[in-house]
Formats: structure tokens, C-alpha cells, sequence
């Protein structure tokens, strides 16, 4: 059982938890069941894994898991309550960019929780892939995995850039073809913009088509994963795709 | 210039951080100009305001306003950069249930993000009402407020019970109706279930229809902030209310 805050295992845990190490060192770490289990569930192989002494869990799928005691483990944890078990993935092992007819490409969308969700919408409403532009939250940091739902598992990530051969439909709060009005193409990306700023004159103006989701008058708009939502669930629902 | 913590004006703002305190007072806390302005768009009039003696904001808007030493407002703050202006409202003065042709109705959706995000939705795809079960988390507190834009301002709030003569759709996450195939009615109210129970099967029985959104197969379900933004979508595309 590793009680030791010095443990070269507990270490990395510990050291994943900042974007630029995760970028140093291509690796990220997942905490609690759903999470890990989506991960196996999607082939990847853990470079690590770490189980709660008290209460371990996943160890049938994770031969390889060590031990760790409870306050330990609980002080590792970005939770309120700890995680049973904290595995460690490789980047390189996650889905590259596949053959799907549908996308989202976020521009500089921040927060991670909006990553996350829009991940999730992917996943479900998809199945899509993701292009992250620069400036986007990681997809596999602590808040981004949890509004996931383990689809960072599950859906391929590319460049914001990628994508060739796609019809890319920019998103914009207002002033665009209303997007049930668009006779959506076969191959789509969804182009969709930062938190406050939206998409900038240039992505815009590179973009295929502008489309805007009516809304009513007065509200501000609608939050960016909500929009890469609806924009899917529109796609899927052209194609009559109700499976 | 208030700096002071021991002011009675900062004292409160710090005791509506809980939400016992907010229950007890009928009061919340604001922080920052949008919402803040959001608020005062929407008629209310705060119960007090704070600016930043440093940067103040929204004075010419709020004369009754006083102004804190840059420090002491930092530490009122539950944001990364504290706010210029810090607002408190009375919930009572908040929108109360009117009539409107739709609303969602949330059963025990406990995290503040997705109370906060449905408020948004409800805004701008409504606009819509909507009704809060117990064990909601509390749409004034600061995370909900954050989520919602202002929205909180603008959409009436009731409790989960309310809406008779309304036909009530509860969204499953699989086994309904396909949404796109329901025919949706003229004064409907969408019931969502909690972040990972869903809705328990006395609510569903009490439901006039389930639907589900029809999602791809591997995927657990969509968040429910993002299914109850498609649920609304959905009921707007049957109006052909595209203005």
C-alpha cells in the first residue's frame, strides 16, 4: 500500500493536474470509475492506475493497480469526494481524426466544461468528431473529462484547420441563414466560437455559410455547447437518422 | 470608502455566499456589470450595491452605490478577477409564473451549471418558464447566475407541481417517443430528470408522454441542460417560430 506523497506514482498523478505537464508529457489522468471504465472501454491501456486500499475498485480490469491509502488518495483527488480509482492515459492512445460525416470545430471555446459537454452532444448526436483550435480548454483535464462523460474516449480529435472536403457552417448568435432553414450537406463541420467573443471577421468570413439558431429577442444567446447541441441534433435530424 | 470587513454592507454580501442565508434573507448576491445591469434591465431595484473604489461600474445606474477599497471587494469575490460591482436583489422581486405556451420543468437537478444553462435555454428558445423541484440547486446562487447570463431576470420561476392544463412530456433518455416524431402541443412543459438518476418512475408514470432524444449508440445520455435546449429547439420548429 503506498502512503508516501513521494511515491514516483502519486508524484505524476499530482503533476497531471497542470495543462503544461500534461502537454510535456502526453498524458493525462482520470479519476473514478465511469471515467476509467470509458477509457477501457475504448481500448486504451493505462500506463498507471491507482486504487482506494479501503475501497478499490475496477481491480478485476486493472491487474496492474497499486494501492493507496485513503487520505492519500483523497488528497490527490480533484473531487469533494475522492475517487475510488485514478488511472493515468496516454494522449497518443485517444481516437485520431476518422472517416465521420459530421464534426464541430471550436474556436478558442475556453471552458473546459463547455469542451467537455460539447464532447458529450459529439458523441451522442454524432457520432462527430472535434477540431480544437488553439486556445480551446484541454479535452483531457480534470472538468473536461467529468462533462465528458468519458466521450474524450470516444470521439476523434483533430486541428481546428483539418476537416478537407467538408462544408463548414459557421455559427453565429444572429444575422445567419436560421438553421432550420439550411439544407444541411452530407459532409458538415460546424464552426463554433469563443465563450464572449463568438467567431472572429476572418473565421467567419472563411466559413462556407453562416448560420444563426432563431432565438427569441431579448436573450444574449445561448451558451456555446448548447448552440454545437442543437446544430447536431438539427444534422441528425435531416438525415432522418433516428435510429 | 468602505474597508472594512466588519461593515454590515460587506457582511451580507459575504453571508449570501450560502444558501441557508439566501433562503432565510429572500436575498442574493450579483457580481458584475452584465448581470448586475441584467438585473436592473429586468426592473429590480438591489436591496445594495458595492463598486470597486478602484474601477467603479454602473454608477450613473446605481446612485445609492457604495464604494469598497479594491482589497476588501477582491475578497467578496467568487470569481478569478473580482468583480467592479457587486448587486444585492430580493428573489421576490424576480419573474414570477406568467403565461407563456412552454416551460421545462427540473426534477432535482443539482448542479447549479445546468440549473443556470436550462435558465438560458429557456430564455432564449422560450421564452419559457420554469418550475424547480426540491433538492434543485438554488438558480440565485453564484455559479447558477453565472450559467444563466441574467436569464434568472427574465424567466419565470415556479414550483415543479405548477403548470396545470399544460401537457406534461417527460425526456428519457432512451424507450420514448422519438422528439422529432412527437406531435407537440400548443402549451407543453418538458420534465428533466436529475444529472445521473433521471427521473423516478412516479414522475414518469404522472407524465402524459415520454420522449427521448434520439441519440447514437454507444453514448450514456446527453446532459440534461443540453437536452432540455433540444426539447425547446424541438417545440419552437413545430410553432415554425422563426422570427
Amino acid at each position: 500500500v503506498i502512503s508516501s506523497a513521494a511515491n514516483p506514482r502519486v508524484k505524476l498523478v499530482r503533476k497531471l493536474e497542470s495543462r503544461r505537464q500534461r502537454d510535456k508529457l502526453g498524458l493525462f489522468a482520470c479519476e473514478g470509475e465511469d471515467l476509467v471504465a470509458a477509457g477501457l472501454d475504448a481500448g486504451l491501456q493505462p500506463v498507471e492506475a491507482l486504487v482506494d486500499a479501503d475501497r478499490p475498485a475496477l481491480l478485476e480490469r486493472l491487474p496492474q493497480a497499486e494501492t493507496v491509502a485513503p487520505e492519500l488518495m483523497a488528497s490527490l483527488s480533484t473531487l469533494p469526494h475522492p475517487a475510488r480509482v485514478v488511472a493515468v492515459f496516454r494522449r497518443a492512445d485517444l481516437p485520431q481524426l476518422a472517416e465521420a460525416p459530421v464534426g464541430l470545430a471550436l474556436w478558442r471555446v475556453s471552458d473546459p466544461g463547455n469542451v467537455g459537454t460539447l464532447l458529450r452532444a459529439a458523441d451522442a448526436l454524432g457520432p462527430a468528431f472535434a477540431l480544437l483550435s488553439s486556445g480551446c480548454a484541454d479535452p483531457t483535464g480534470p472538468k473536461a473529462l467529468r462533462a465528458s462523460a468519458g466521450a474524450v474516449f470516444r470521439v476523434p480529435l483533430g486541428a481546428f484547420e483539418a476537416g478537407e472536403g467538408f462544408v463548414r457552417i459557421a455559427l453565429a448568435p444572429r444575422d445567419g441563414v436560421p438553421l432550420p432553414e439550411l439544407e444541411l450537406p452530407e459532409r458538415v463541420i460546424f464552426v463554433l466560437g469563443a465563450e464572449r467573443e463568438g467567431l472572429p471577421d476572418e473565421v467567419l468570413a472563411a466559413a462556407d455559410a453562416v448560420a444563426s439558431i432563431p432565438q427569441a429577442g431579448r436573450a444574449e444567446s445561448l451558451n456555446v455547447a448548447t448552440a454545437g447541441a442543437i446544430a447536431l441534433y438539427e444534422w441528425r435530424r435531416g438525415r432522418g437518422a433516428w435510429t
